[in-house]
């Protein structure tokens, strides 16, 4: 099965077990909004491509640990798109989701959606149950205190604040879960993935930032230029759009670097060179070169 | 070491993880603000009363339980008290998360409360793995789809309810989580607890219920009279307050009944008694038959 099947299923699997019979039918609606369809899935199948390359030994762990990566970015989008940060109308190219659902039932779609992504890894852990804490301990410190995604977003409500910081936490830090979250789930050490995990995670957040100042709001799905309206921290702003792309190919090249030799290293690799190239097409360096010109 | 003392120290070491270096101060300050001074600490007390019960041979998991559920259970007041739910200024008599720390804080820090339960869990279950999928799944079913205190919340947004549906999933089901999760932690069966979380959820959900109507603001540490000003399903609202006061001693008689025979369960059935008067003093009944005198 391909990866992006095996994550589809899984996260389908996952949402199926919050709708049964006695739940409240809106919250299902807003929950399965916040999942499907989904974007790129880039964090789950970074966790796959991992755990692939680690030899896959407990497909159904792997799988977990992927959608739980997966439900926890989008738990984070839900709450990031409320009016009390970005009041972003748009998600994915439609309503977000207190757009659709109201503010209540997207703050409720955000909670539920964290407790269900650790809900799913205790649920497909039977067959190794060692690696349940190790794997927790992981993907909760890419999303909590002090410096997962949380702690990234609370960084906007700070006067003063680092760019490396903030990225990191807000970004980088569920790129560094996935990865050794799916070494884990292989049963493999995951610190050794942290470094390939860290520089994508750097890369993903320069591309976001060079694609909110050049990008199309058609392709994007979401507003653009709301870095600069919101007065975030920006890469891009910060660099210029030149410098933020040539910032943005020197962490694809580390992440390249940054992959430890293994079976799959290669296939990783390709993935690697493959994601940077959809994530800053370079049509953008061009219309900036014409725009220069 | 009493057991009050054993919660207070093991939320303290649970929220010190998240303090460390690099965490942003508002969000840490926030976090701690919804957590400490506490209140009653009631489920907390009820899980390690059970975990008491079952011979408690690993204290640290069942002090890590007790903390998961009082963590999420804080977490689930930072969000009831946001704007697009009750907006109430006050909590355990002074300023909610909100109020001290604004919305985007309050938001972040119940989101961070809930990856800290399960963060809290991962860390101390070294010394029994086995039991960390078990305990895991129940307190997430006391807290997530389809019937934990988010979906509880989530009935709120719903056109049509049914009182003991909204009222098991906003308060029992944590409850439930409380009383199996204490055995499970000991390495009993969780199952013969349920009834006693059950009917325990039920007494306490009543007495909210009653205490909104007859209590004072003071006592209570947050404003009274929210349920009929916001249209709320309640018990003293549906049964009248005198009808709400028997429904509230039968079930503390059923919770008595329902605890298993166990050594400890004489003392068990003391401490329901107990809480059952702090949770409805007699001074409420008096003051009702004065009223209608």
């Amino acid at each position: 099965m391909k990866p992006m099947t095996r994550i589809e299923h899984a996260l389908a699997a996952a949402i199926a077990t919050g709708e049964e019979p006695g739940c409240p039918p809106k919250l299902a609606g807003a929950i399965r909004h916040a999942v499907f369809p989904g974007g790129a899935r880039i964090r789950p199948q970074l966790c796959l491509a991992v755990a692939q390359a680690c030899g896959d030994d407990d497909p159904a762990l792997s799988e977990a640990a992927a959608s739980a990566i997966e439900l926890l970015h989008c738990a984070s989008l839900v709450h990031d798109d409320l009016p009390c940060f970005d009041d972003s109308p748009m998600r994915r190219g439609r309503a977000s989701v207190h757009y659709a659902y109201g503010e209540s039932l997207a703050v409720l779609a955000g909670d539920a959606l964290i407790v269900l992504a650790f809900q799913t890894l205790a649920a497909r852990a039977a067959r190794s149950p060692m690696r349940l804490a190790p794997l927790m301990a992981i993907i909760a410190s890419g999303v909590g205190m002090p410096a997962g995604i949380v702690a990234g977003q609370a960084w906007e409500c700070e006067p003063r604040v680092s760019l490396t910081d903030y990225q990191r936490a807000k970004t980088g830090a569920l790129f560094m879960a996935a990865t050794m979250a799916g070494a884990v789930a292989a049963g493999a050490p995951g610190e050794p993935w942290r470094a390939l995990g860290d520089c994508l995670g750097e890369a993903y957040q320069a591309a976001d930032d060079i694609r909110d100042v050049a990008g199309d709001p058609r392709i994007m799905g979401k507003p653009v230029g709301r870095d600069a309206a919101l007065l975030r921290p920006s890469a891009a702003i910060e660099l210029g759009l030149e410098g933020a792309i040539a910032h943005f190919d020197r962490l694809v090249a580390l992440a390249i670097e940054a992959v430890p030799e293994c079976r799959g290293s290669e296939q990783l690799r390709g993935l690697v060179r493959q994601e940077s190239e959809r994530l800053v097409p370079k049509t953008i360096s061009k219309d900036m070169a014409r725009a220069v010109v």
